[in-house]
């Protein structure tokens, strides 16, 4: 029997607060250097959405906004700041629904998600009146950080820019995949025969998700601030789908 | 500053075919014991879903299910095996979606997803004939694992039971939680400050499904069944909440 794998995911401490223009590529590998961890080949390394969005900037002043009448009706329906809801419908393509409780929207990059991932917490450039966007490009952004990565460690990596999102039906965020570069983010599984010889019923795995939703586990049990994680264990990926591969086409979903 | 967490996920070797009336517990024991795993205060097993229902004899043989008109009128309608919708509608008390591409329901113990959760793969006994239906009472299921485990080891731990779920708007599955027991499935993060001292509005992290879904890269980058998995890394858990904690009351929910 071959051994069965073994991971380790490891919080990379020391990064320091981001700002516009920081190059992130550089400041994580001086950071995993400090601390001494190495890379090995089919490391993968995730990136809180939160670090990339500071290092391209995209802080929004909410006192420079001003609402149209579209988000000043949908904030009075729903007790949100008029601004704010006018940054999420510039961010968005599509809004799914509309209530008190969420506002469940599709993102220019296709994520389906509340508020358009327009945050408010851990920002504090300008203070309480800024919010910060998603990153542009995610799975562009992660290709960078690869790019800066594989040079600095001279080894095969991959890289995913993680997020945490709600559900429905089930309670509580989970890591989700915002962008990824150097690994398949969805695995097909289509043909792998089960134990018995039979082909799966179950053909594909949301690989860069599970990588997210791991590595979140590390930054959310950390007293300080843990952007960064590095996972180990996995072979050298053969396969190179970005995160963009996860969105669901509309027309073969059946729920929107 | 402290140092961030460390996690190690290790797929337990040398898990033997489980049959009917097996005792789980026991089994995982052994097969921890001669791969030298040993178990830490604060570490949680994760077993997949199959292996518990496998010895919970939670098998159905299709020959003796007599579809009924119901079944019969979904099974024409979405090309599926009519003895099949039977078995689902059986397990269900809700169906969401019904088409071709999926029959999306509420499964009686509240979880929303495909074909409740009727599985044909891995499934050796009597055949191609014969399915398999999720385990009865994941949580009790999981709690029950975790005495003998506790027992056996003398540590304090956590258990998991995961299964692969489907998503609206993403392709492909991601680990999720069917039973938990020893850790809060659901981590309320609310009043907890954000690194500026505001309070955070992401209020609730899915704990168990991330560790579900951390696990399932373990499953599956395993060549062969690989349904336990052991992580370590945690501190005790002081809150025990059970995954039936993450089902959104219906009432919450903006998608059914």
């Amino acid at each position: 029997m071959a051994a069965p794998p073994r991971l380790s995911l490891s919080g990379v401490p020391g990064i320091p607060l981001i700002a516009p223009g920081d190059d992130l590529g550089a400041i994580i590998a001086a950071a995993m250097g400090r601390a001494g961890l190495a890379c090995v080949d089919g490391d993968i390394i995730v990136v809180a959405q939160k670090v990339v969005s500071k290092a391209q900037g995209r802080f929004v002043d909410l006192t420079t906004v001003e609402p149209s009448a579209r988000a000043r009706a949908i904030a009075a329906d729903t007790d949100r700041d008029p601004r704010l809801v006018e940054v999420i419908l510039s961010e968005s393509v599509n809004i799914l629904r509309s209530d008190k409780r969420a506002l469940v929207v599709e993102h220019r990059d296709g994520f389906v998600m509340a508020n358009a991932g327009v945050d408010r917490s851990n920002v504090r450039a300008g203070g309480d009146e800024t919010v910060l966007l998603l990153p542009r490009d995610s799975d562009g952004a992660a290709a960078a950080l690869r790019a800066t990565l594989e040079a600095h460690f001279g080894k095969t990596l991959g890289v995913v820019i993680n997020d945490s999102f709600g559900r429905p039906w089930r309670r509580g965020t989970t890591g989700v995949a915002l962008g990824a570069a150097g690994i398949p983010a969805l695995e097909d599984l289509r043909g792998r025969p089960d134990l018995f010889g039979r082909v799966l019923e179950v053909s594909e795995a949301a690989f860069a998700d599970e990588i997210a939703a791991a590595a979140s586990l590390v930054m959310g049990q950390a007293d300080e601030a843990c952007p960064v994680v590095l996972l180990s264990g996995f072979p050298v990926q053969t396969q190179n789908l970005p995160a963009r591969t996860l969105l669901r086409p509309p027309a073969d979903d059946l729920f929107r």
